[in-house]
């Protein structure tokens, strides 16, 4: 195989880093649902991770990587909310200022939680403004050092150990998956992902999936060239709102995933449902896609074993009591 | 010290039995809940326990050891959800046929989880009927093998195993708990517990959780002896509505528990919310009285590390919908 921009190596030494600050999630299963679907469904509950979601691994792996003097300058982010929470939290374990751009129109707990732990945060007009063009122009007039969302190794190495995580527990309780089907934004999580499990699970196949009007991804593979989503629907999946996958993520995801799905808004609302029944897990809808292709058979689990990303768990109790009551 | 009815070999026992069927729930915590409350406070997530609460442990240890006569002639227990699924999927698991007696306001997620574990299920009206008889007139009939809520020295080593995993991620953690926080309805869980803790992490304080108006261990504990609770208080938390410590249990918890706390229902509630909002955990009712109990302060957490029991998270969306949008 060709050289590949992140590798096995690097996802094992992200473990190392991350050993001891970064949760070890469980990999879960219903069998009452294992039942109902007639195979089995294995959820990585990445919701359980610091700060609700994966993204503290990337953030944390990136940031440890920096010199002292680029930590004591500062980091700068832009997100939604998830990867400014990881990136507020690593930024804090390793004793740097960080400075989140996020849109005016996220969600009031990522942008609470991003404070909390110590983060300053500058907020801009997802449909005015364009987030890299504050973004650097605050860096440059401070000398702030970009913790990007996913286009970097070190950042895709971190998410990477989710994807050694479940082959591990896999290993150990003896179950050989199938397939895996990964939320996918950027792409970050499934380069990483499909890094370690192409690595360490021989003839796994390889999902993303995304919401219904942003499934870039899955049509960039379709067509295997990076492609836009047209316009800007609206989503509940605020985590997935990626316009077009990542130049590097995508480098990698071209070469290690087979396809990519895209799922309505019902069916991820469904699987936050089932995450709640089956699983006692709280799921934002971004965290859900991957659960709701599996629950809605888009991805089949009939007499196969599949593992899914629950990758965070940061909805707003008003519209996660709203969205479960109408699924109920 | 005395002999114990229940001994740390015991839960070492169910231990080994569990090994590979129970899943080996998460202690968590959240870095900014701690900083909020200035102190260290671990969450044992059983509501991530197969079946939804910790009851899996205590039935699968008891019907494990009965002899394969005993599991041909089935089994019966009663319960208002969380032991009735327990005993089913444990009866399940080891090959026996299950019935159930269950009060006809059981939750319904409960029912029905009991009955797709492949249970049979009979109702009675909780007002009305004794459950005692009714079980006791059923097994008579039947040849069945009662598995007790609580009161058995089997059920108390498995559900001990909580405890024991509790002290084992403590060790490699490197933390010293001050104090353990137990949900209590019976007190099976918190005897088990007690039973581990008190053998394992020396000098450790615990303390049973109750719902106000349901807190006759708590008033037991104070007495010395078995009181009862005086009428039939409405509660959300229908897993903890024992009319009197079990008489085994309040044997143990006597010797091994400092005291009993009550909770209020809106510091319960604020409970499940922060479950939500910090551990991205489904709480029930009587799975977050623990909880509860450190959030409000009735049990101090500021300067010390505090353990606390999330001991289950069956509760029907519709009703967690609108108690966690009432709390939002």
């Amino acid at each position: 195989m060709e050289t590949m921009p992140v590798t096995l190596a690097d996802v094992a030494d992200a473990a190392r880093r991350l050993d001891g600050r970064a949760v070890r999630t469980p990999l879960l299963e219903s069998p009452l649902l294992n039942e109902q679907l007639g195979g089995r469904l294995l959820v990585k509950a990445e919701c359980l991770q610091l700060t609700g979601s994966f993204k503290f691994r990337g953030a944390f792996n990136k940031i440890a990587q920096l010199s002292a003097e680029e930590r004591r300058r500062g980091l700068i982010a832009y997100s939604s909310g998830n990867h400014a929470q990881g990136v507020a939290a690593a930024a804090r374990y390793l004793n740097a200022p960080a400075l989140i751009v996020m849109p005016a129109d996220a969600p009031a707990i990522k942008v609470a939680n991003t404070k909390a732990w110590g983060a300053d945060v500058v907020c801009y007009d997802r449909h005015g403004e364009s987030r890299e063009a504050i973004t650097e122009r605050i860096m440059a007039e401070r000398g702030l050092t970009l913790v990007r969302p996913y286009d970097d190794p070190a950042v895709v190495a971190g998410q990477g150990t989710v994807g050694l995580e479940i082959a591990e527990d896999c290993k150990a309780r003896g179950i050989a998956p199938d397939a895996a089907v990964i939320c996918c934004g950027g792409g970050g999580l499934t380069a990483g992902i499909a890094t370690a499990l192409s690595g360490l699970v021989p003839g796994i196949v390889l999902h993303t999936a995304e919401p219904a009007g942003w499934d870039d991804t899955a049509r960039s593979l379709a067509a295997g060239t990076r492609q836009r989503n047209e316009g800007s629907l609206p989503s509940l999946c605020d985590a997935l709102l990626a316009p077009t996958p990542g130049e590097l993520t995508f480098a990698i995801n071209r070469k290690l995933v087979r396809s990519g799905v895209a799922l309505a808004e019902s069916d991820i609302v469904a699987a936050m449902a089932a995450a709640h029944r089956y699983f006692k897990l709280v799921a934002e809808p971004g965290g859900a896609v991957a659960l709701a292709a599996a629950l809605s058979g888009v991805i089949p689990v009939a007499g196969r074993t599949v593992v899914v990303t629950l990758s965070g768990g940061n909805v707003d109790p008003a519209l996660y009591a709203k969205l479960l009551g109408g699924a109920a």
